[in-house]
């Protein structure tokens, strides 16, 4: 497959590199659909916002450009793009003056089963918790144990997501989507400032709910008080929304304002 | 410098490796002296515990002679091993039989200035504070933001080293070193299972403190009672020890408990 390091067709990496030795780094998932990076300003606006947390700089317009022409070579499928500090010698401190360094990594349009978009998904309840650390939550970064731990919970296809909450309990996103639930007809997602992964789909989401006059919240949740929401669904960049139909012993259905943001979600990637 | 790949040659890596996607792995930083990788049984050790705790497999044999022999050709300096569960797909999910990826890259032997060890070192510090992640403490993983984010936090010389402490305000290590204190003959060290490095020459000081008779305690300390202990050191497996002569407005002279355990530390560094 496709494969570019700082815009030069490249399948290797220095050694050096600080997002090999650190995780120093952001990493973004794009979906492409006709020779198009789908929701580009919002993965571009979440760069720049974890460049500035970590210290480092990126030139966005030339990213901008390269993912445009990364997604026009690849037509259909999936960029995945991983910015870090680039190389640096042994020891945490930073390098002098360090630009991002830009891999880029194509892959096929990934196959879901149909029935998680039409009849929903079934969330696997992980007992890996996310850590607080306020620093570090909502990017999108390259210290990931805390996923790939939660992920190798479980290996039947019979849960395409697990559920993940933080140390204290509170339910906080799935290893792959951010969450949302409905009640009495106000949209609600958990609160990011403390772990979690601020997603593109929940940031548009919420977007075009409040365009459309749906009260959202963005607030702490249990998860007691999550089995009693009406309607509850994961979206991320790549499937959009998927309802969510069971949950330990509890069963939802798909509701109206599940499969309304669902539409809008498909618009948005083209698929 | 010296660079190897599994054991060959080599200064690039390939760019699907899950070290550099998501700190799918861990390190060890291994002083070698007169051609011999120092400490080289409790790295292993640490090795072995990583490894199964994120379940993923290493040849501990073949590990080891590969240390030896990289030692014998650096002869002196310092091998940083990372250990990655090499090259992933897109996705968390473990791939089916992960084998551990082994890059050793070779560093000269650091030049600390010798006032570190002779009149001690001041600390920072640190506002950047760790997160509580039981499933990851103690580890020497590859999730290391929280480092990168502290030592960025001070640029001048005076300040060897920052201490670090934990969300909830206990006292934990140091970025690049574990911490003790001694109070009325007792040796005591932070206990590491909330966050924190569970150093190899941490261990080796409690053991052979143990070996000596000298009261050791693992436990919870806040930075006022650090504050009052009768003597305060830092030590790596480069350095040694390191006497704490200062943080904020407190001054410490060097203690008698803190020049028994540098000297055991310069014997088994051969430093």
């Amino acid at each position: 497959m496709l494969s570019w390091v700082d815009g030069i067709p490249a399948e290797l990496l220095s050694v050096k590199d600080r997002g090999l030795a650190y995780g120093d780094g952001l990493f973004e998932t794009i979906a492409v659909s006709a020779g198009k990076p789908r929701l580009l300003e919002r993965h571009l606006a979440r760069v720049a916002e974890g460049c500035q947390r970590l210290q480092f700089s990126v030139d966005l317009a030339l990213l901008s450009a390269e993912l445009v022409a990364f997604a026009q070579a690849l037509n259909e499928g999936v960029a995945k793009l991983i910015l870090t500090r680039g190389d640096g010698m042994r020891g945490y401190m930073l390098p002098a003056a360090s630009q991002a360094r830009r891999i880029l990594q194509g892959s096929p349009k990934p196959t879901y089963p149909t029935d998680n978009a039409e009849q929903g998904v079934r969330l696997f309840p992980c007992t890996t918790r996310l850590a607080e650390q306020p620093l570090l939550a909502g990017m999108k970064h390259l210290n990931r144990l805390e996923q790939v731990l939660a992920r190798a919970e479980w290996q039947d296809a019979e849960h395409a997501e697990g559920l993940m909450r933080d140390t204290t309990g509170r339910v906080i996103e799935c290893v792959y989507s951010n969450l949302f639930w409905s009640k009495d007809g106000v949209l609600l997602t958990p609160d990011l400032s403390r772990c979690g992964v601020a997603g593109v789909m929940r940031a548009e989401l919420l977007a075009q709910a409040r365009v459309l006059g749906i009260a959202c919240e963005v607030r702490d949740c249990s998860l007691d008080e999550l089995l009693t929401a009406d309607e509850v669904f994961v979206c991320n960049s790549l499937y959009g929304v998927w309802p969510v139909r069971a949950l330990q012993a509890h069963d939802w259905s798909v509701g109206p304002l599940t499969r309304k943001l669902q539409a809008i979600a498909r618009d948005l990637l083209d698929c």
